[in-house]
């Protein structure tokens, strides 16, 4: 059960942000920023960022969510998602996603930890300044939402169809509407 | 020296707030409705909560930055922002902040840490359910601001008048023209 009032049914992130619109409305406004927003990187290398920092920091909710959107960015056939969730950057990934998603997990642990090494491995591969500067907001972004719906103690579905649903209306509409989107999944 | 190249002279978190305007205008956004938006936390014990969490991450700018606005929100007589970066919660503080800034403080670690006898704590010294979600929301950004400030390696003042400086016109004007404010401050 979840630490204060909400919702009944609403999932993860969308009890509270449902429950208190005011800091619900900058939350999707930024993430609507971050991952659907003007960026060198595509929205699924977004998602997927997202989904390693969530899988990482063992945030259930964000884990299989911003996993359901990537699997739809990237397409089903591709598996890379799972292969990052079950392998994690030993994944058949590129060098570029390899480096960045290394920079992604020493921010999650330590902004201070990225060292100049990581870096210079990801421009090697081909990152600019703009997609290092993405990559470590997004991957701070997530530290935030993953300490919101888990230090609230928020509830997440274990249907992994539900999580498809998710990802698929997300991976639509982007971030703008997600309460009102994801309300409609309530049970 | 920063991993990405940052306007120059910008303090912290201003330099990637004026380069990537989209991404800092979300954030700005969010930093004014969860410090200074409505709240039954003051924006005094909001800037505290910030304060303490950012000195746990040990991220330098943030932590000198928000502890001059929380004196400036306090009054410099009271101390007690000063009592909270030497003691933590040995501090003089009320129950409620007590049993907030330990809630803060788990979130930091980790959101899954937040026990139902640390919300029951505070709950017993009269924090309602608003109350424990803006604590929570407040410490998962603050681990999201400290990140996007030292993974970016960005450059922090050592002057004690610089953050007073600061403090003054975060405490005047809020959130919403940090980055014009702070820019103000080039050296």
């Amino acid at each position: 059960m979840a630490h204060i009032d909400l919702p009944e049914g609403l999932p993860g992130i969308v009890g509270p942000m449902a429950a208190y619109p005011e800091s619900g409305k900058a939350l999707n406004a930024l993430a609507d920023v971050l991952l659907r927003g003007p960026s060198p990187l595509t929205p699924a290398e977004r998602e997927l960022i997202a989904t390693w920092v969530s899988k990482r920091n063992q945030c259930t909710f964000c884990t299989n969510t911003h996993a359901a959107v990537a699997r739809e960015h990237y397409g089903d056939a591709c598996g890379i998602v799972d292969r990052v969730l079950e392998d994690g950057t030993a994944a058949p990934l590129d060098d570029k996603m390899r480096a960045l998603l290394a920079i992604a997990d020493r921010v999650r642990e330590d902004g201070r930890l990225v060292s100049d090494a990581d870096v210079a491995r990801a421009r090697a591969a081909g990152a600019d300044d703009r997609t290092i500067h993405d990559t470590v907001l997004i991957a701070a972004a997530f530290c935030m939402f993953n300490r919101y719906v888990d230090g609230l103690g928020t509830w997440a579905p274990t249907e992994p169809e539900t999580y498809a649903q998710i990802g698929r209306m997300l991976a639509e509409t982007g971030y703008g509407q997600t309460t009102g989107a994801a309300a409609s999944l309530a049970r």
